[in-house]
């Protein structure tokens, strides 16, 4: 089965610069994906001008004549850049051209635009962002990352919904564990809207464990499959730990500069140090799903380089291939279903 | 000038296996400090048979006959624990006997039974947590990190006023920088609470440098000495950094510890990763101050040992030398009289 993904070719901190060459590599290592390249084809085509015959049957370049910048307002983005190549990206998918639309750009207006273009799917109030982080036991997914700055306890649960079909297709896995973020394992412990959250998440045929604390993001006392949380607890959450790898990774580099002795301990241990590095790499879990949206987005890392990208482009290959969107749409309906019986 | 503190000897996962130990070295350190050891009076001699001569004269055991489990709810604690070591430790501060409380025990009771005892500072509505993170230019103070749940703009603003007051004097610099913890950097982003909140802190006369995210705790573009959030938010992020701090330390030892050429490689690194762990020990950021008090309560982490318990002791060592209650109260009553005026 061909695959075809539209990829907004101008978007991310680089542009063109990383999203042809990771586009080509995805062509190069899956011959049933096909690429759509939006954006300024004056500028594409000199990009792929040694690359483009190579896979022409299977990249087609879209013209878009505006871009929207990193630092716009989602509003702005929405009302005066309809032909930007992050909005005909996102046509593409509505239209039946491309299975799913990568996207670098702008998260607001990605975000705005995508639910202005695609809509929700019944039953859903709000579409929210769902990534994965690396963890002792492998990796954790969590969402929402920051669509949702508040969020009422039945929209949680409808998070809870969504996140565990993504989670059963991408790791072939029966019944995610699934945990709701608190400030302790305790009932009484939390928000209201927590609270009320974990009550409904009880009810429901969800493998839910609990609560769990911040710490079973990366670590924890057990392997949770999918956090949920707000998007602004989410954000924040996500932010702090590329802050601490950050800070780290710096606090080791400058134990191995000291000194030439230490110098010396750095060179011996770099095979260590590489094969340590690669464990972590956050470039190996770039790519958000914008998560109840009536058709595949996905948000790669502003300032990914061509490996992340790579990522990003693969994520949505996984995605189509496994159906996702359909089958959240199909888990949201049957669970409305149920709730009419009630 | 003697400084005089009162330890809930029984607190902790440990108890008095951890805070002897630690109290002892700290009397040792420093000839001006007085301990009033609180807990039961047995096992107290017990554990201070060999030692309690050596310091007997600013060493003071004061018995008390309950303790408070790690796991009780905070209302039983303070409904029925009124001779636990907790209890009487605070009772001290309040009855000026000590200069303040240090406790490795259960945060919800510690904070409920503080607050119960030695009420808050007038004009604030609610204490809040506050610690610090080592971070690439040394380490961010942060609160709250666990004390309200929902915390009002009016709330935000008064934790960064007390902040400042605490950062100002243990760091000994006139204006910290402050910063409100968002989801993004524009003035667009956030909640209602977190947008009010920077509103009345830029009409403020604080060094107020705006939003920052999650990554400013360890890392971020620029130094950041106090950042503000509520405690939900903040105990999730401290909790995720704990977490990701143990993966990437579980990562390092994994990769080190393949084979026999990296096991090797390991014994010639040895020196260089013990700097390295020293430079982010989390021990030496040990103790969270209880701010908005009538006294001085510091909570040392549950699972401190003998370094991280002494460090939680030596943080009340500065604060009573930097008189900082005091300081909070004339600040906030400065802040209150201007406001009167306006």
């Amino acid at each position: 089965m061909t695959s075809i993904i539209a990829i907004d070719a101008m978007g991310g901190d680089f542009g063109p610069q990383v999203t042809i060459p990771a586009s080509l590599e995805c062509l190069k290592a899956n011959p049933n994906l096909k690429l759509i390249l939006v954006g300024d084809e004056v500028v594409l085509n000199e990009w792929l001008a040694q690359d483009l015959t190579q896979h022409s049957e299977r990249l087609i370049i879209h013209h878009a004549s505006q871009q929207i910048e990193m630092d716009e307002s989602p509003q702005k983005a929405l009302r005066s850049k309809k032909d930007s190549s992050m909005r005909v990206a996102i046509n593409q998918v509505r239209d039946g051209h491309a299975d799913a639309c990568v996207s670098a750009g702008n998260t607001g207006a990605l975000m705005a635009i995508a639910r202005f273009v695609l809509k929700t799917i019944p039953g859903i109030d709000r579409p929210a962002i769902m990534s994965t982080l690396p963890s002792i036991f492998g990796h954790t997914h969590i969402l929402d990352l920051g669509a949702n700055v508040d969020c009422t306890a039945e929209q949680l649960f409808q998070f809870a919904i969504m996140g565990e079909e993504v989670v059963k297709a991408v790791e072939n896995i029966d019944e995610p564990k699934i945990g709701l973020l608190n400030i302790g394992e305790e009932d009484m412990k939390g928000n209201e809207q927590v609270k009320a959250a974990g009550k409904l998440l009880e009810a429901s045929s969800l493998n839910y464990i609990g609560y769990v604390e911040g710490n079973s993001l990366n670590a924890g006392h057990e392997k949770v499959d999918l956090i949920v949380t707000d998007g602004f607890v989410g954000n924040v959450a996500l932010k702090a730990i590329e802050g601490a790898a950050k800070m780290i990774g710096t606090k080791l580099k400058d134990a191995f500069s000291q000194n030439i002795v230490t110098k010396i301990a750095a060179v011996i241990a770099s095979p260590v140090l590489k094969i340590f590095k690669q464990s972590v790499d956050p470039r190996m879990h770039n790519g958000a799903s914008f998560v109840g949206l009536r058709g595949l987005v996905i948000k790669s890392h502003g300032g990914a380089d061509i490996l992340a990208f790579k990522t990003a482009i693969h994520l949505a290959e996984v995605e189509i291939e496994k159906d996702v969107t359909r089958k959240i749409s199909a888990k949201v309906a049957a669970t409305l279903e149920n709730r009419e019986e009630v």
